[in-house]
């Protein structure tokens, strides 16, 4: 597995793979691997023939509140996964690289980016739209595969993608669970023994809804308070909803004309925030 | 010359090019073409082995108060150019192909957007940046040709393009005069015979800007002060200034630091609203 540091570095590499006709599948990354990233890159390999992972903790997409600093970043550890996986090739470049000196030019996210996450955090998606379009320009991948856990995150990417004619197709990735069904995270890593525990109701909450869904239940404010009473194990809920799979905007019934829905949650354990979520 | 009018047919056209190693040039335009849009042409037909032209009147650039209805579209003459020049291909699409139904994903510009044009015309460099990011996008090309006329707008999509790290070379072209100054400019054509004969105080200002400096003025204050006195011919001035040539911040000496300077000015001629430059 080759690493590299510089734009120009990777840039050389990958394109030689595209004149020579070899699709470039993308996985980018802020590192702390877990089997999530990891089904990524085996699905970048089996649809692709290089498979580039990038490891980089986006600093823009964090608030000056939140956890840039304590962001875990076992660097040899995720190589160690990586290579084990079998990634071609991978990016590390520093914040230099990224965002040096006179840096001033940002993607705005498109509208599905303004509720929920853009309300709970309101630079995040700004960050995360300016980053990856700077990976795709850098790499010049002909795929990219991003996890369904971040839903919203991968509707941004997919509207910002197609709004600016980016040509890479981006492939949606399945959720990867731990067996008590904890949506894995990188941030998982924060929670103590019991946040993990009381964790647990996340999910919980979506296969309730699931469930209720299941029995015919349509009615959208049934549906989210169900999943609020079992998020009162949590400490606190940033939103708790029922939406359009779409648009992201409200419904008041799931299966309203046809178009699918999704139930997305956020809440703290603790210090610690986690998003899950799924598809109806 | 190809005519191409669907995102697909451009990018299949030109990426036939790319992947045998040829050199795609671009050079973006609004149409209603004149010798300066002809040296740009001219330009990329030397230094790459195939040239695009794209014609596209971008309303996203155009504020609600300005003349995107009256600005002129002469198809058919502006074709017959590029192709007596040389050009390969030419991109015209239309504005349902750009901003489709539910389009929402901007690019801000840099910071080097925000003073002059960036006051006078708020939004224009966010139409600006994110056409010229799809176009970029869209055809995918080695180099891009834009003229210095525009200094700000170049400086801007300079910056935009290194920010991003668009993989694209961006080649700034000299301005073209009419043999009595007057910079080529598409809107020329809305001036009656009376505005074109005061819109050469445009380019006597820069004129005399120059010879002042080549005297061994080195006050902004006086220089400004000249230009506005030269500039009384046009019916209004939006601005007329000397900043540093990179960031465009207010400099108070022509050859601060080592550093270069330029004179730009906006004034208006009627309903007609010209711009113009000189580096120093």
């Amino acid at each position: 597995m080759q690493k590299f540091s510089s734009v120009d570095s990777i840039r050389t590499w990958t394109r030689q793979y595209t004149i020579a006709g070899r699709r470039v599948g993308l996985v980018p990354t802020m590192g702390a691997l877990h089997e999530g990233h990891l089904s990524l890159v085996r699905q970048a390999k089996q649809e692709c023939d290089v498979c580039v992972a990038t490891i980089f903790v986006n600093p823009t997409q964090f608030a000056p509140t939140e956890d840039l600093s304590r962001y875990p970043r076992p660097l040899e550890r995720d190589l160690e996964l990586l290579r084990a996986e079998g990634a071609d090739g991978v990016f590390l470049p520093d914040e230099a690289i990224m965002y040096p000196e006179g840096f001033g030019t940002y993607v705005m996210p498109p509208p599905v980016g303004l509720p929920l996450e853009g309300q709970s955090r309101p630079e995040h998606f700004r960050g995360v739209t300016t980053v990856v379009m700077k990976l795709f320009q850098i790499v010049g991948p002909d795929a990219v595969f991003f996890g369904r856990k971040d839903f919203q995150q991968l509707r941004v990417i997919e509207d910002m993608t197609c709004d600016l004619n980016v040509p890479v197709r981006i492939v949606p990735c399945d959720i990867v669970r731990d067996p008590d069904g904890l949506a894995m995270s990188s941030r998982n890593r924060y929670l103590s023994a019991d946040e993990r525990q009381r964790a647990l109701s996340l999910s919980r909450a979506l296969h309730l809804v699931e469930e209720l869904v299941s029995g015919g239940e349509r009615s959208v404010a049934i549906l989210e308070s169900a999943m609020k009473s079992e998020l009162k194990a949590c400490d606190s809920v940033d939103y708790a909803v029922v939406v359009d799979a779409k648009t992201l905007q409200p419904i008041e019934c799931v299966g309203h004309a046809g178009a699918k829905s999704v139930a997305l949650l956020a809440a703290r354990l603790g210090n610690t925030r986690l998003i899950d979520n799924r598809v109806l």
